[in-house]
């Protein structure tokens, strides 16, 4: 998508350096960084520099073909792989890059190693950009069906940031957002701030800026009360990892809009690729729950004086639990937006969609 | 309730000067500040130097007689209960305390009035103590019940804040939780954080504290996940205007919590003093909810160098949009807690509290 009319992904090769934004600075600074060492990766997956499942997939990729560059045997093999996956917990794309890889590389001997996984992470890459390009026109073709029989501006709640930041380009639930916009069909967004690190105040918002979308933010609390003010016409969210039954782990909060939405009858929908479908549980009770640090609630990023810093905004001394994510059940979601087409929230759909039946 | 070992109420009058304590600078400072001109009350409501509906109520009535201490002429009242009035739309306390006052002063000359209205202002001030004490009795029945059955610490969450702090003393949702550790039964308290003026996070938190009553503070995404959980045993928050047919308006974000304790069979109760109920509307959706500046969301208290200021937390140019209230459908609520009792939330049971029938 277009950062100041110049088109960027989240991710690229750049003579082949890794070249990655730094998602932790915008909307107040738009930096560029180069990730060389697999510390380094780990260090931006884990603090969040890049985040969202699908982009966190594709930069564990190519850490881990980098790594494989520099020393391809099996001991390195094992070592990056499991320092990588070991960065975070609960979105599953990132244990799938790993193992697409390393299945494949491990076939071969260690000199052909590091080329092939490179090769290998390039693809994925370009296969995460046209599985949200076809999620974007999937989702488009709803919010097109919903404006033709409500015939006025369409009301989008979405949580966090699931746009073009969470993957390598178009994003996810942002995607049908933006053909939406192109396609000329008038919407507005409602942006869940999304505490404790705000990302639909700094990155979905900075996203719909840049694409000229309406949009207003609003804190978390507030989006039962739009949906039952009637201000809402549908909610899009993204996801973490899914379970083969349909349910859906996303951003903490996620559920709590999926059950206002239901309550209000709104129809929820969740836009991921497939590579976020954990095919081996069967439910989303078995996800763990990534717990992040209690400072993420007490110390928040401010912008003062042209400079990012951060701030206390309560007590220090203050107890506090940092669930990251939750988990929305199947009943809950309306339908899912996949690169493979649009299905219900089930196990016989889902396992059709990605051609297990 | 105690502050260091001292004990304080939030409003009270010394040699006939109305002093509060200015909860803008909570937990960071304990400031106490005198309110002398008509203004000086206005600015205290509406800026939150006091909030919560009681204390916005006894506030206005000092206001109110303070105002006719100095001019009690039919314009001079007229006008200054209409300013007060005028400063927060939703809690219906305030409309309360001021009519109290009014049509009990109107009948006097007006060398009379004043001297009543202090002696009123006075009267609703212990009232209000008194009223809160008996919520925290009867809703500490309530959890003793619960402790009996499970035998184990009882998980209460919360939202916003309704301590001593949105009260004169002892509080509406905390009353009984105070009451609970005083007689030794084991409580711990999730406090939602409470965006955007995070009176959860710096108040409920900076009471509990004083109480040494244990307490995690969450951002008010987690509480359906905690629910989902099985972390939560009941939820007890306060209302600012309760319908006669028991549906209750109270902070923005209480109705997804009532939703998802709905969805997750844990009883909702609300703890209220009689005096936010507003006979007069017979459901929720009359209500009018306030619409506070959007810098609420993205400017924040942050405490630096042992400073209290303000920082940037996103863009200023960023659309937003401030809802302070919204409204939980009596269906969801379990049992209301008043002075007068425990009631169910419809209209039968509370006219029946009310003494209406």
């Amino acid at each position: 998508m277009k950062v100041k009319n110049k088109k960027y992904t989240t991710i690229w090769l750049d003579k082949g350096n890794v070249k990655i934004i730094d998602q932790t600075k915008l909307p107040f600074e738009f930096k560029i960084v180069e990730l060389k060492t697999t510390a380094d990766f780990c260090v931006a997956i884990k603090e969040m520099k890049v985040r969202g499942a699908p982009l966190i997939g594709i930069t564990a990729a190519f850490g881990f073909a980098k790594a494989l560059m520099k020393n391809p045997k099996n001991f390195n093999l094992e070592k990056s792989y499991h320092r990588l996956l070991d960065t975070r917990p609960t979105a599953v794309n990132l244990r799938w890059a790993l193992e697409e890889i390393k299945k494949k590389v491990i076939a071969y001997s260690p000199e052909y190693r590091g080329k092939l996984a490179i090769k290998l992470a390039k693809s994925m890459r370009q296969n995460d950009i046209k599985a949200c390009k076809k999620i974007g026109l999937n989702g488009f073709e709803i919010i097109k069906k919903i404006y033709k029989k409500k015939k006025r501006s369409i009301n989008i709640l979405t949580h966090c940031n699931a746009g073009w930041l969470a993957a390598v380009d178009y994003g996810t639930a942002l995607a049908p957002i933006f053909f939406a916009k192109k396609n000329n069909i008038p919407i507005h967004v409602w942006v869940d701030e999304t505490r404790p690190r705000n990302q639909g105040a700094l990155l979905t918002s900075w996203e719909l800026k840049n694409e000229k979308i309406p949009h207003t933010v609003i804190v978390d609390n507030a989006g039962g009360y739009l949906m039952q003010s009637g201000k809402v016409d549908l909610c899009l969210v993204g996801s973490d990892r899914t379970t083969i039954n349909g349910d859906v782990c996303n951003k903490i909060g996620t559920y709590l809009k999926a059950i206002s939405a239901h309550e209000n009858n709104i129809p929820f929908f969740v836009a991921l690729p497939t590579s976020t479908i954990d095919t081996r549980l069967n439910n989303g009770s078995k996800i763990p729950i990534e717990l992040r640090n209690g400072s993420e609630l007490y110390e928040t990023v401010i912008y003062k004086s042209k400079k990012i810093t951060t701030g206390r905004i309560y007590p220090k001394n203050t107890k506090t639990l940092n669930p990251a994510f939750d988990v929305t059940p199947s009943r809950y979601i309306t339908k899912l937006i996949t690169e493979n087409g649009v299905c219900k929230s089930n196990e016989k759909s889902i396992k059709k969609i990605i051609r297990l039946i």
